[in-house]
């Protein structure tokens, strides 16, 4: 807030032949002479990324944008489908899933690494002592395991080797992997980083906040659903997949559980 | 569909140790070696682009990335401030203004391109037609004037010397440009290209299908609409935007119009 | 617009220790008074409906609410698998398919009938004409035909019935039956009227107008939506749905088409 | 799952000429028999509800619906001016606000009351033992404070006089009303139940299972947003707050807090 007390913004204004995003001319400044990789980065942390932000972020987004047929995808395709006049809102329906299950991991384990970064004993210590009490909990370690790509999920150590590539600190990565060494030893047997991890850790290093890491995917993912739109329209497949969850999905009759009337209501 | 009447889908496949995107092995072939935009078009269209569609691209979602406090950019802030926990669906929220009224002239202005680039007595008389059409029924031609950028949105010639320099084909823009001078013969004055209109033009000269043009500005706006998040949650104005809602928009009682009980219902 | 210029609302206010919503005292008057559906109708018309148009509202309410394993239903399992801690998002996803083709040709049935019913010539000659017209065009007649339910729809003259028995003025519903019997005529053999073409008829009967018919169903299928949340939380089937879909549309290689950059591009 | 391992639903099911929902069929037993409301509770519960539970469940979803331009429904105004053409995408931008900070609290009041009459040491000890734990971690309780309605939030004594009328068992607004007596002792001021920790205690009174209660607020506020989106259409507020908005909000240049390269990066 200003000193008048009203909330100020510091994204973009315009005049009447002139249009400013960042305190750059747009026109002048930014079309045809950034990418749109460098423009995302100018827009979410308010300066342009050096040549070693540019090129990880681009190989995050590339990394993220695409997984096939997943949930969201047939989010997308349902709505695509019903609603074909409006591509956004297919769009939308699908980034939906961008949530707790598949990427909100990434958080996790931004914040994870964040704390073994700050840990007082050091980095190895901590690592030690996370994986102790995941295990005593029973919890996944947040960035470890994938239920296909066994032993090792292949995207993590392309993004890992780029990262020491382009000579960021490292604080990040050599903190993700302390955790994996841990992780390999407290549970006596190899788990891999997984790609979300690996993003985690990598964002970590380009000066990503961890609150809008999920931003990333989401704008990553948006590209990846549009091509599923596209698919869609050429080549239809929601009808058949709606054709077999209706074969597939039987009806099975009322439950024969107690009713919640049984216990509750008058 | 295949032989078999199921459908197929040509996006991506994975094996336990690989995965495929677009048939590009995505750990040896994309990750590191395709920018964000070149892996948005092969992902589009099913191969890498030229350079040149590389460069167009780029500046078209550069162009479209942000643009202030506007409806979309409103709606985000919005929902962001109610679920901050769903950064997704605060873009999503957002991104379901990508509609009819803002983007969506980016299609008719490209339906009305291949129009004019398809008319068997030539892009100049049609274009002459299509503007005496829209005259007469009193409607705009879409891709032509700005509310605020007058005489000239800056944007529209700085994508159209753009494309120019990069030497596509330039049928879409010879439409476009043979449009914009039977508008201002048409209407007796200056009227501006604006961005949409130029985007369209940009968009079919490096093969982008109009029915997903939409989808490209989708892509670039959840970009923006993140960086919205992000200032909204360093610096909030949500709040101050409802309560100068609540305040400006004043309760006026009930109607004193008819209700429709006056002409129906027993 | 009030006469300063400013926007106003009707819809509802609030002071210290009073909230009224269409000037009526929500909690003196409503809370306890008046049913869901009679308060729908207040918020929606502005006034309370009688009590055949709160029959007939409750009954579209139900028809509509749900139909088993749809693509809406698809779309909200998916995201509630994805992002289970944002049970409104699940629903918002599914709601997005109430477009165009499951659900919008209920306005359009509601304008065909509009229009049959101011018609000059009277509503027998001008549905004779519409069948014609759309038989010319090939274009289905809206309002008509199911790919499940033949002869007839169920629900259709179930709707009606109810519709007589309340007494209501039933121009729309007259209208709708011209146009069932020149259906009939016009191909030469009986095509049910669907429950979206009787709905048409029955909001029409009942006052709300056809620019917001499609919210009505939005409503109802909220509430269908929720209650596949809760099944898919017992006993879920997104996940088998998921891997039907990866295991049933098969991946199928590059196409062979000619790229686009084989007509565009440098 | 069934003993195929394969997902069943328990939801609905149809045959050439009849639509069973819950087992029940949709023509002869629900159209024109059970209100809106009684569907809800069929669909959500699979059992009717009893005269109490459909009382109590109307008087909330009555409660719910309109707060007038809260930010769910200014985010539905945007995008209703931005799509007119996708209605429901208009609802569902608004109902994605339906998260933490405004109804989530609904939840965790429910959880409140479920740990206070699970207590071995009995309601009211355990509600002072809450309140303690609350205040000395300086978090609100859940249920309790509103920044407007003061001393007493107007809803929530005429939801709990009506559960009392209806004769439920009361176990939910017994440990409300030893939960408020604990609050008022514990900060030594009356703090008022608010309309959503009232609704939480109905809710369970009605057996609303915690998980899907805000699902409730879901249906009821997709109505609210239907209202709104016929008031913009009849008298358009959307793009007069936006204005307000670009005016109010007012740009202020890049911040000249060191950026995260100062500290991260190459």
């Amino acid at each position: 807030m200003a000193a008048t007390g009203k909330p100020v913004t510091r994204i973009a204004r315009h005049t009447r032949d002139s249009i400013y995003v960042r305190d750059r001319n747009l026109v002048e400044d930014l079309i045809g002479k950034v990418s749109f990789t460098d423009m995302i980065y100018l827009h979410l942390i308010g300066q342009p990324p050096t040549r070693a932000q540019s090129v990880l972020l681009d190989a995050v987004l590339v990394t993220l944008m695409e997984h096939g047929l997943t949930p969201s995808a047939i989010a997308t395709r349902m709505i695509a489908m019903s609603s074909p006049e409006a591509l956004q809102a297919a769009v939308a329906a699908g980034l939906l899933g961008v949530g707790s299950q598949f990427i909100g991991t990434m958080e996790n384990t931004a914040l994870l690494l964040a704390d073994l970064i700050a840990a007082p004993g050091g980095v190895q210590a901590r690592a030690r002592a996370v994986v102790a009490e995941h295990r005593r909990d029973h919890k996944p370690v947040p960035g470890f395991g994938h239920p296909l790509h066994r032993p090792d999920d292949p995207r993590s150590p392309k993004l890992i080797a780029l990262a020491r590539d382009q000579g960021v600190p490292g604080r990040h990565i050599a903190a993700l992997e302390a955790l994996a060494a841990a992780v390999d030893d407290g549970y006596g047997r190899h788990i891999t980083i997984n790609a979300t991890g690996a993003v985690a850790a990598v964002l970590g290093e380009i000066a990503i906040p961890t609150e809008i890491m999920r931003g990333i995917a989401v704008i990553s993912r948006a590209a990846g659903l549009v091509g599923h739109i596209r698919e869609e329209r050429e080549h239809p497949a929601a009808r058949f997949i709606w054709e077999l969850t209706e074969r597939e999905v039987a009806y099975a009759g009322p439950s024969a559980r107690p009713g919640p009337n049984d216990k509750e209501g008058d």
